[in-house]
């Protein structure tokens, strides 16, 4: 069962520092092409992909991310857009109402559509020997991040994704024990002490390994760490003013 | 550039007739840690998956889909769950306020791990010779799907992921031409005329070529019966009730 695919999979770890070397136009293309193999719902393609190679939006983008610099130092910056404009533009254009593209279903279909591309395009990339990461934290501030990239409405910007040479060798993080994210025929609710305890225990054997013992930190740490505070609050307005997502 | 990987996702293609020929154990097992392998958001791996074995709910599930034989004849048939409820009894045992996860960015968060999480493993069974078909048609019902599942609060079913041998050879369906999905810097508004209708015949020349000339259909006219009345109007009270993408 095991081949390169399947390495290349299990194989997988977030890149943060690349080296100063640019994609080539036919890496750029091929990993687009990647991209759009994948599956997308009934057909209908609902993604496009911003290449961001202007400095000056790079530069933008990694200050609403956060300061994280990979954001602009990589070989390449994608975004991934969940597009329903382009089915507005196609329905206006057959002179045909579109009024059902502000609705739940086509704003989880855009998501699924950009995310399924992006996935395969990540996949793509490290088969090819190089790395990625996935940058959530465009969603910051998103309407600037929407402004910069010019993106009209029906369209939201899911991530970012920036590929490039890695310049680290970060370790592989252990993910939640099967039994943890696998349930059979009906979801199980909850993991037991045992699992949590001994999952906070291979991921603070992680930290501390990767920092030489300076990083003391759990899984549950982390989550409450997340939960301390709601985050990202102009995302739900935001798409209400994109008419994504209304009823 | 090009390697096995990029072979097998370029050359996706759905399935929806299979062998009757159940997976193996090991075959599930790998493909669900080639799904744990991608990545997610703040590493908080929201997402859960049910392997659904049990022959009832599958039938049921079957019906819910609109009678799609596929989700009931397959190797095995697992569902992808965006789920923010392991968060919440994470939250709840370490004695910690978990009032964020109502939040936009929590759910969009949950829909993009579960999706990164089942396009790997849609990569994966397929470089094992294997094909899939997402089923985002479990929606249709979407309370009915939550509760043979019997999915939790802060969950939500975001598709079915049909697997098996392939009894089918389709061909592959040509995607929108590399300019009307990719654009340099800034949203481009709009295909040209000439994109539209070059893409058109692409997709009739498909339908022929496949149905021997039986099929008569444009991409234009998918996308216009598609916006022909708005589908699944239940999801966002679902997610309400679920106390996701509240706020």
């Amino acid at each position: 069962m095991y081949n390169q695919t399947i390495s290349t999979l299990l194989n997988h770890r977030s890149i943060r520092k690349f080296k100063d070397q640019a994609l080539s136009e036919e890496q750029i293309k091929l990993l687009v092409e990647c991209a759009q193999a994948a599956s997308t719902s009934s057909f209908t393609q609902s993604f496009s992909i911003i290449g961001v190679e202007d400095p000056l939006i790079k530069k933008q983008l990694r200050e609403i991310s956060g300061d994280q610099s990979y954001v602009e130092e990589n070989g390449y910056f994608f975004v991934f857009v969940a597009d329903q404009y382009r089915n507005q533009q196609i329905g206006e254009h057959i002179d045909t109402d579109t009024s059902v593209l502000d609705t739940t279903q086509r704003l989880i279909v855009a998501l699924g559509d950009a995310a399924f591309a992006a996935q395969n395009m990540a996949v793509a990339a490290e088969s090819m020997g190089l790395g990625i990461c996935y940058i959530g934290s465009i969603q910051r501030d998103v309407k600037k991040t929407a402004e910069l990239l010019q993106l009209p409405e029906f369209t939201f910007p899911v991530f970012g994704l920036a590929v490039g040479y890695p310049d680290q060798e970060p370790e592989k993080k252990p993910r939640l024990p099967f039994t943890s994210i696998f349930h059979k025929n009906v979801y199980r609710k909850g993991m037991s002490e045992d699992e949590l305890k001994g999952y906070d225990q291979q991921i603070a054997d992680y930290y501390h390994s990767r920092t030489g013992g300076n990083r003391d930190e759990t899984w549950t740490g982390q989550i409450a760490q997340g939960l301390s505070a709601p985050a990202r609050m102009a995302l739900k307005p935001f798409l209400e003013k994109q008419h994504l997502g209304r009823r």
